[in-house]
């Protein structure tokens, strides 16, 4: 590992929407890291990237870049269903690791990957970014703190503004409606409730993203949480917020209560005889841009400070767990008791 | 039934908190009647609002009002485990009917209820007064008019600012917490989304009300809709909101979104260095005042236009099942079709 | 003055808008009071409201209700120009009286009515309702507790939705812009402000309503005020809010501040495409319904209690006073002190 | 000038809260600059920031970083007394400017500078980051679109967190608080009302902030505006917003109105007991950091483009009267027609 006079070098695993935000954060915005490597299939985004940021190693596989020693940690932005096998070269390679969501769609090779990183003695960071977020980092010191008491029930609503794109929503590569969309809820659930969850229940429907039929996914659905210490909760995911980009969350404790999230995006009102009018958030980084710089600041932190990452391996297997069972239980239309899993 | 020249007379029956609040609507602010009759058991709280009210008729028991020729229509406003049998006599009595909600606790009282009003051929109106709010009217106007397409997700959220006293808090007199806060969400499922619910799954829990666990109900819980049409639906029932009274629903629907509901109270916003500060709706009456008075006007108008009541007898029986559904499903654990009870 | 068991007697003067709306709430909402007798020159309006209400006595011209021994107390809903004729005319009748706001138009005219009403020894109360709206009682109580510090600077803001009607346009009647809406915020700036006003100055300007050129009036107008503490403030008022009506109050203190006011009407947003729109308060009654209600409740109190009115004639002047300076400051150009008025 | 393939050298005068502000968003976050040199007297502030930000010139004076010839372009971030020497002396030396607001603190000064500016022949920015502010952008874009109609009046409020401290409270340095915190406010008037200001009124008084009497300076002011077209204006300032930083815009139009800004800060409310509560923006960069790099960002593409920027020398000047009308105003208790200076 890098001592605290040198930068951390950091390699790019995947130049998607994801791994260009990354990379951009990593060049600009975040100290004590250079971004020295990427790679990525895409000749073409490969060199446009590289060129602009001026990366001084550049690769095809992501394999190379693994075996670039210099490389002291990677962030693995890829496709959801090349996570598992890359978290595992990545930590055989003795990296450091940065993974976007979710870090396998199963439990099963959650578990198989979380053994592999243990083995290996590397770090592991994953990308539930709304943890770094200023309001939802509020919201947890306000419960730590006893401000509202005893969490009573937990609700979230996560509303996309529009149906996957065709290359995106197989959920044999996604996971799903309820693992690709909820599983942030679900890793907020445990973290702000401070209890695991015990039982949940689900419906989910396909109502208006008709292609999503091909495929056999659906765009909405609505989970009932039961947490170990009889707190209840109830997630709502939705691809059908065509009016925006729509994250809220509430937390009712036993002395109060608390809510994160609103629609409006800048802070301007229009008022004619229709009415008030404001604009609403159009998609994820116009919410979340500073918690992606946050969580990856963080990141390169705890590197250099030698230090665990605050959200790790058993972070990814608690929320798959939630996503796999909620999944289950939408589809059978029974109850799934997580410890059956 | 009267005509057009001649107010009126309507009788109310209970003076508890929902009777007082009836009484003087009628004798103040609905037109085309007049208060005419009281029945009371309570001596000292009967003579006291007739005396305010200079009502001409008083009794203690329902069935000497329900003897009075003179009178028109009742208001039932007794302990809801008495509904039933009043609702039966006032029929038999031929008055026609306004009986706060619910007018039974299980679907087949509610169904003899219904059978024997049907056989009297009186109009019965049931007091869902959220259905007169000036926001739900505009909501129920919007979704009708297309303006948010195909309704997709349901979601409702009813929270209480105190426990029950003990002297409501007997789930086998209010039908329990499920049925107690829910069944006001419920008809505004089906009167909003346009369809009927086939099948839902809850979880309750107990967690801040203790004084309820000697009567076996719980304070909170968590309910999922799946609708005939496919839509989605969640309801959470609280007992545990002590900042104040929350009343708030949402539709998502193919082509935007209705909210209805806010918990600000006056518009009074106080700004310190501990940031900025609004109160919050106390209770029931701040929120709805205005649509008890104006779901009184429908009924007096409805029964001066010879109109059959826009709330009816059939809504009642469908949210009571729904009601009774979710109740069962919270009990066993297990997701109940509405088709099955 | 009547015993605490017999009702008020009470008297509406002109049924225009206003006085149907005092005729209506005293007949309906006001307790310890009967709606005696109206006068009002207009045949059709009087018989249409003496039916709908049942009142007994009706007069063509208001000297007639003055004569009638048995009224207690009068509603004078005139227009403006006439109120400080018909004020002394109740002193001299020696009814209680309750005079939509302004008094007069002029200082000097005034000063003659409050010499008259004092030498009658009768009770009297200026129509400022906002004072008895929830929310600015609120602002009042918390400043008083001192919990915005000392008050430092006021700042309010008017708007009508539409250009005044022709025949309420004349400022000879009126008072004009400033006098006509601006008085009730030089009435609150003094009451919130604990604190006299001792300099104004103003701009005035014609931009829209371009009908009141031929009268001689404007559209919209900023008075800045200074009072006798040093403390500061600005009002604002204008007849060009089309989207709705609009009244805003702010106090900034040396501790924290305090906003009174909001456009949204109902609550109900609805989400769509084009962003997040809700509904603008219409008019003066959605707003301000109940504090009419509660300024009539109020004076029927004092009466029955021989208490004075909360709103009397000092107030009716000061309040004169800081709007014929502000209608001076903007006609001159020039700054003008109260005290050389 | 630099051609598009090599970066813009800068060079940043001043390492003060503002200075550091600046040559850190040029070293991370503005595209096609180098931060190449910074001056600043204080040895320790300059030599810390050189270090973090890897900077490869550095000058105790600013003398000596304008003689070098490497630097394309300088950021002026010094206390506003020195703007106008500095500005001319960068111009002398042929460096595109971008200066903090003022430029100067009275006309005469201004005119002389904008006069050594366009004889050089170099480009000037002035520091009105408000404008890049995406709020105030949309706003000024749906005015231009006529999406409000003619606008009639319009509403600023500037609200300071705090009193100014002892070594920027001169307000021969600062010019006083009207020309040190109106400024933005006075220039976001002529974009935004697309009109000239023809005269100024203004009240201002010293209630809080006690230490200023020593130097002659006010706390709190209200200034009314009247444009050339007839349209009006009221500027609110204040230094004893001690619950937070508020900045608020309000536009009227003949067909609707605008308001830019909001007091809440991230988006987290908590409802207790005591009311709903919210944070509120504690000062200038949670509000407007994303504007500060923004204007930096439009000056670098300005000089590689060659266009001239949005916000040059006339704007500087048209505010600085506006200004200096308002202090004239407040200071001589009269109008002042800004044709008169």
């Amino acid at each position: 590992m890098s001592s605290m006079s040198t930068p951390l070098k950091m390699g790019v695993i995947g130049l998607g929407r994801m791994g260009q935000l990354y990379a951009r954060l990593l060049a600009t915005q975040i100290t004590g890291v250079v971004l020295y490597a990427v790679a990525e299939v895409d000749t073409s985004a490969r060199q446009k990237i590289a060129d602009e940021l001026v990366i001084p190693n550049t690769y095809r596989e992501p394999e190379e870049l693994l075996e670039n020693p210099e490389v002291d940690a990677v962030i693995i932005a890829t496709p959801t269903s090349t996570h598992a096998e890359l978290v595992m070269a990545a930590a055989q390679a003795k990296k450091a690791i940065f993974c976007e969501k979710p870090l396998a769609l199963t439990i099963e090779e959650t578990r198989i990957v979380l053994d592999a990183v243990s083995r290996a003695q590397v770090a592991l960071q994953v990308g539930f970014m709304r943890r770094f977020d200023a309001a939802y980092q509020e919201a947890r010191a306000l419960i730590v703190d006893g401000r509202i008491g005893q969490p009573v029930t937990f609700k979230a609503l996560s509303r996309d503004p529009f149906c996957p794109r065709r290359e995106f929503s197989d959920p044999a590569k996604s996971g799903g409606l309820i693992m690709d969309m909820g599983i942030h809820d679900f890793d907020l659930a445990r973290w702000l409730m401070g209890s695991e969850v015990e039982r949940v229940s689900a419906e989910g429907s396909l109502l208006v993203c008709k292609d999503l039929a091909e495929v056999g996914d659906i765009d909405n659905a609505v989970v009932n949480l039961r947490f170990l210490n009889g707190a209840l909760g109830n997630v709502e995911v939705s691809r059908n917020a065509f009016y925006g980009y729509d994250i809220r969350t509430e937390i009712l404790g036993s002395e109060g209560a608390l809510q994160i999230g609103r629609h409006q995006h800048t802070p301007l009102l229009i008022l004619t005889r229709e009415g008030a009018q404001y604009n609403v958030t159009p998609y994820l980084m116009e919410r979340f841009g500073d918690a992606y710089r946050a969580q990856l600041q963080h990141f390169a932190q705890c590197l250099r400070e030698e230090r665990t990452p605050d959200v790790g391996g058993e972070d990814a297997l608690a929320a798959c767990t939630i996503a796999v069972a909620a999944t289950t239980a939408y589809r059978t239309g029974q109850p799934v008791r997580l410890s059956d899993l």
